[in-house]
């Protein structure tokens, strides 16, 4: 009845921390699909932690299932930590709304909106401190996901800050590109900037155009290879522009990009061609849900949500362990069941 | 090279949570044995949760362990963690310091000195989100734990005001009584209360003569039995008073305190007696450090520390599951020994 997770007592395991965030960009309508409406939006990421902590949602009113019955990817790394055993630190990066799970708080301030010129004010604060936690965690690996809705335009507008290639995911099965660029088109005039024109920056390119959790997971990858970890970004898009930020931020040591076979097959991302600008290798992994009529694995297929939350990552441990895939199947069932059954009322 | 903590996948599992918090209190000269320095002991409760959740201190500049040798009871309650498999949820009632340890913040405001009026202004609001929190954590079993420097001196600041038996413990081998006796003496003055006023009145009683932590606990253990949760308050005097105030809050279903032999033998608390008059069901457990010797094990046999961060419903963990004696002393000694080796500098 209860599953196991490995828990470092000689700082030689691996550590899978999770940082959460909001910014305001989030509110365009049209933007991102974690969260019918802005106002349940904004509960999503404390939800998430919730999940991945706890099982199921705990405190948040929210349950983060689309209405087609597509379940946030937490759902599959809670899965596969019931099954794999991995420990979990969350991180607070400036959540909009409480967490039941237990976090480090690094920063606690919401990110503005893009379109606005300092959407991250604290930017050289909120990285600092994330590279301090980095170094000072006691793992030799450490996988790190995120949850942010919105977080994709924020990836776009720092990729095209920093002059890397303007390539990101959606969460939504039709990318609503030409929206994001718009966004961005907008966020770089109020600040100023012109493309590619804050390269070596990414301080300044967080600060004006960024997220909170875009700057803390570079944070934290300096941080950590700084005292010789191995560092295993574990998402899409998003993850990769932290990458591109920690490349500019002057971190050249090797750096894994750990993703879902769902977002390596969205043609309007281009995750190899980004990881390779960005020397990031990249481990993509098939969970198999095609072998499965579940609603929950079709809404995937479909290509809804497709990663997040760690999910590339944590599938990736799940890989080159032992679990099977028929096991790792029952368990999100088991999981996205939970979620279902509890159906905490929508409060928000 | 690794050990493993249960995780719930069910609601069905104990979950230690570990109340951290401060009071104003412990600066007083000559109250507590948790750091040499008042500058130090302000970082004790940070440190005892990294060293419960990552096995030694992270972020903290301290290593608690005290001149003569004595390691924080936190030392003991990890190496059960170790062993045991069990998981923590650490919540920040007010922490003086920050901590590296992910944590559920409920509170955030330190505890002022219980001589000033109301050093708990934010009472009320304190105990009902700690009873929302031990509402809603998913686990059919909670085992409380504090760590709170000065702890003993507002526990009994508490009982007298409540009119329950003055009897606490100390992490002193020599328990500081009529020191701490002058204090509540003062204590209650500067609120205007005489022993026994505030009766039936645990919010009241906090705000004016107690701390952070033994509002949570109390409230924590409201909300948990109030959903069907067996609560086990681990610790000594603290926890009993903490358990007062639960009872003075209507409380009536059964609670077990589980505490050391180390607390058990000391006189000057009458542990069984307060349990007794509590209706506490008590649980004391004897590590059996006189079978070792060692600095760490014979500072408490000598009567240091004796109890604190959860320790002996750490111990009870271990008795009534199958690791053996010896596992334990040997755990405890390889704790102890990656404290000192890594022994970070003093910057407080």
């Amino acid at each position: 009845m209860s599953t196991t997770v490995a828990v470092s007592d000689t700082g030689s395991e691996t550590l899978f921390v999770l940082v959460a965030g909001s910014t305001e960009t989030a509110r365009i309508e049209g933007l991102s699909a974690a969260g019918a409406t802005p106002r349940l939006v904004a509960h999503t990421s404390s939800a998430d932690l919730e999940i991945v902590r706890y099982g199921r949602p705990v405190r948040s009113p929210v349950t983060p299932v689309s209405p087609s019955g597509c379940p946030t990817p937490a759902v599959v790394t809670r899965a596969v930590r019931e099954l794999q055993r991995f420990e979990v630190v969350c991180v607070d990066a400036g959540l909009a709304k409480p967490t039941a799970a237990p976090t480090v708080d690094i920063g606690q301030t919401a990110g503005g909106d893009i379109r606005d010129p300092e959407p991250v004010e604290h930017a050289r604060s909120l990285f600092e401190r994330a590279e301090t936690l980095g170094a000072n965690l006691p793992a030799s690996e450490i996988r790190i996901g995120e949850t942010i809705p919105g977080g994709t335009t924020t990836a776009l507008a720092v990729l095209t800050a920093l002059g890397e290639r303007q390539a990101v995911s959606s969460s939504l099965p039709e990318n609503p590109l030409s929206l994001k660029r718009t966004v961005v088109d907008e966020a770089l005039q109020s600040s100023g900037l012109s493309s590619g024109e804050s390269a070596g920056e990414p301080i300044q390119t967080v600060r004006h155009v960024g997220d909170p959790v875009l700057c803390s997971v570079a944070g934290l990858t300096a941080g950590a290879v700084a005292t010789d970890k191995t560092v295993t970004l574990a998402g899409g898009t998003q993850m990769a522009a932290a990458g591109a930020l920690a490349r500019h931020a002057g971190v050249d040591a090797p750096l894994e990009l750990a993703t879902t076979s769902f977002l390596a097959n969205d043609q309007t991302a281009n995750i190899s061609g980004l990881a390779n600008d960005l020397s990031l290798s990249l481990t993509v992994t098939d969970p198999g849900f095609d072998q499965r009529d579940h609603p929950a694995m079709n809404a995937y297929v479909a290509g809804e949500a497709k990663e997040g939350v760690g999910m590339g990552g944590a599938l990736a441990l799940a890989d080159r362990s032992s679990v099977s895939s028929s096991d790792l199947l029952n368990r999100i069932e088991t999981v996205y069941g939970r979620l279902l059954e509890d159906n905490p009322e929508v409060t928000a």
